[in-house]
């Protein structure tokens, strides 16, 4: 395949600059395969495990990922507890504004602003997100005392209704949501208050992995679309080695493989743990998800609707 | 300004995209900030530098940038001579393909192929630009013996014919490209080839100098676009620098500041120096050019065209 | 402070290197300034919270790690599970071997061989470790069914014999390991499989959060040295935020603050949170672990031995 | 080669640390092995092309460098022209001052201060070099009026006495240094104001190619020191390609190959060119050069001290 000029049309749509990006060089050529790639995870029927960081929740991309599980894109998802915490909030009426990544950090602290990057979020989001929770507890408590995660994410979000919400369309689309480091949060501070008053409540994570690894088989034909990495990559990436291996991967990150991260690994470097199986459909983007990711999927998105293969 | 949750419609657009961005988070809200600087560039009037590096033209990018310089959008071009040689040598009928990074380089070079990233050069390209040049240094000899580089290149773009060459629509639009590193290439093997046979020919890069320097004054609205770092964008913001600094200000790349470079210095590090106005628009993107840039500056394209300040 | 040439000198000690690279310039500045941070911990008492990613246990790392515990300068250790997994394969006597980041990764796994950047772990130490969980938590559970992940790390180190493992000396100074993830690995594996022959067998990591917590108190001296980010580096400060936030605090790590992520949030960004105390000593450094902080510590080493503020 | 744990010692060398990071993991690795390369290319008497970028000489490596061609380390010099202004400044007393790279650049500017990273340069320093250029000019044009770099820059360094300059150790010790982008800073501005006047005033950078061509031969062993990218890296490696190849390659950077530019390109890319042979000893390091490359060549030195290849 040649190398092509690409060039502007007045009115040019995103499907059309994807495409144009396959015969550019660089990254523009590994987004436009992880384009796709994502395709033929639909039209293989693949399960498609979908993972990212809490930082892209406090970001509006958390919008398109509920999209995206209501259109039947994502079948599992692993996240880290600040997104699932920031869903809530974002749920309940919270607003995040957008800032500066060289702001005076004092100054903000002083004003009650958290910052994440170029994002900011009132302490008060926080505030409101205690009396949440505490409610929500109570309510499966009522249930029962021993909660894989995933198990009680599905309640939190039958309580939720917003349909921007990842948990809340989770909820409704049977999607797990998993979350191996639950208590790395506010979320985790919540749940050990409420241990304190309730000593026979049990958060099960050992449950939950069982539940991770039978929510596929060996038979299935699995993807994976891993954004950023962690915990979150290595969960799922961990349970479909468990069950053979992946078919499909696409990784989006900023990291270098060259300091040995799990973030930087490459879809190379996961062959030789056989996560994913020699003769896959595998690339890695390098570049920041808030812009990479929406364009390659959108341009997938709309292939797929032209199959048929999504309901809009 | 809120954060806003992102959502994909049927058929959406690029500038729909970018617009959705600003309202994200993380480097997609710097890259809208770049698409609006963009415009308003044109809409002040301001003379507009644009500096890439050489493996932007090795990439489709190439004619992307030519269509600017007919668009009217790039008033000076600062380069390196790698893309001047591929530029030559495309419009000539060469073809470069797509290749991998992780490929088998001893393989490569046993095939005569150089590889730059995921893009493959053969060798006879290299080949058959020597006879180009030797015939194109002939005529320009025949019409004085000492030159600048912007001269010369001038007239190497007016013996091209090819929409999308940066040469020939910079020649036809009186656009100069300087290129301060004129002879780390081919393109300076081929000079010093030339010399031995005419020791009164004499590249004169102080007159250059001089050139750049002129073509612009302190009274001039100033911009910049500078995709990637080194000598082209040095160049360019110290010719504003002693033009009394620039207006506006876009810098896109992957490096970071964290190492003190040039690649990597940001735009509020350039204010220290007075290479930017105080009250400037400026704005720094990380991420690759091959990605970032056709994304913001499309998004440009259709809100100028709509304003008529470009002719399509 | 005045930029000074740095010389070598035949000898040159680690020490003399470092207190050179004050004088230098860009990331050496800020890894000479870790290294006096480092010392300042010791120097005011503080509780130092010491957080790293499991590929670094998998590279020899993991002996300066189980050193540094040994000679006092961690007292509170969060990690992810991978690490434990390695650290307990290596204190029974598995080798990892020297690879190379450009390996063929489907030859890899077909000689059973599974890659960590340019480090190798063979299939059969994964196999070994199976048989030895199985014993420990064997040996746990005849002692009761429900433990916090802290508690549990304690015994296994308590049965483990190699004084350059981080569990062997963690344990002997009792110094608590906290891994909020413990499910994510072959370890989770191992504890789903005992669960199900044990189904009261439980992993408390809503106690451990509290365990976390009660640690240290808003009036211990705090300090933090986080190795790359992830899960490790966020519940740690996280803990500290709920004890009103740090005096001291170092970040060493490969990622950006551009991305917004946890891996390449900055001190900066932790102010606002209230994470670092306004006024603390707080710096980030950007590089490879591997290289930047043997090099920054072994300084602070110097100098706190010459103090006789640790016992060699 | 198997992962050995790291440990420190009392008084531990800059070797001893070396000597171990080739068995510990990532960049650590890369690290000793480029320590081993340069003390291979001594070995074998190879012709040490040495590069690096001008933000190194604003840092206090300036000194270590002019240490390196005293010892006989370089044999040939590439860089940009940034640091030859500076190199100068320097050697007439200049100081630049160590400051911050979060700093209010706005106010900075007021105050004439500018920054490179974390290094300051007061506007001042740049004032005096305008008269000593002035004077050095004046010198040199009284022999003749057409002057390739490499020979202007020699006669620059017999003016200085300075023992930490690298004009002033390269013209002692015979090392010619190369700068293919002569006019990009503040030298080329004096340049065009003496052009101005003697208009018969020519600089040559076509005959410079011809130098830097004729300075080695195929027959010669060859290496390159590459730290940071650009111009400079890509000038020594085009000259050697002309000369039938590199024998040995390090390349030190912060770039990653990712991008495709010439910064990131690995030592592996280099091979498809013919540019180092394809069974030499090449290993690229990620990292800042401020720390990387110290470390590296202090143990390098020690060894060929050792082995009486340099005299102290």
């Amino acid at each position: 395949m040649h190398v092509e000029d690409v060039r502007w049309k007045p009115g040019i749509t995103v499907s059309s600059l994807v495409e144009s990006m396959k015969h550019s060089g660089f990254q523009s050529i590994e987004l436009a395969q992880a384009s796709k790639i994502f395709c033929k995870m639909k039209q293989s029927n693949a399960k498609i495990f979908f993972t990212f960081t809490s930082n892209m929740i406090t970001s509006g991309l958390r919008g398109f990922f509920a999209q995206l599980i209501e259109l039947g894109i994502a079948d599992v998802i692993v996240t880290t507890v600040g997104g699932i915490e920031e869903d809530i909030m974002k749920a309940s009426g919270e607003k995040f504004s957008i800032g500066k990544f060289n702001s005076d950090d004092v100054e903000l602290n002083e004003k009650g602003v958290n910052r994440v990057g170029n994002i900011f979020i009132p302490n008060e989001s926080y505030a409101k997100f205690e009396s949440l929770m505490s409610g929500m507890l109570e309510k499966i408590y009522a249930k029962k005392s021993r909660w894989s995660v995933s198990e009680m994410l599905k309640e939190f979000g039958l309580m939720l209704n917003d349909k921007n919400s990842i948990l809340y369309q989770a909820s409704r689309k049977d999607v797990p949501i998993f979350c191996p480091a639950i208590t790395d949060g506010a979320f985790g501070f919540h749940l050990y208050m409420f241990q304190q008053d309730h000593p026979d409540f049990i958060v099960d994570v050992v449950k939950d992995f069982e539940n991770i690894l039978m929510v596929t088989s060996p038979d299935d034909i699995k993807g994976i679309i891993a954004l950023g990495g962690g915990v979150s990559k290595h969960h799922a990436i961990l349970s479909c080695l468990l069950n053979d291996g992946l078919d499909y991967a696409v990784y989006m990150t900023t990291s270098h493989q060259t300091s040995g991260s799990m973030s930087g690994a490459t879809t190379s470097e996961a062959k030789s743990w056989g996560k994913i199986k020699d003769d896959s459909d595998a690339v890695t983007v390098i570049g920041d998800v808030s812009i990479t990711f929406p364009l390659a999927m959108m341009n997938s998105l709309e292939i797929l609707n032209r199959e048929g293969l999504i309901k809009v």
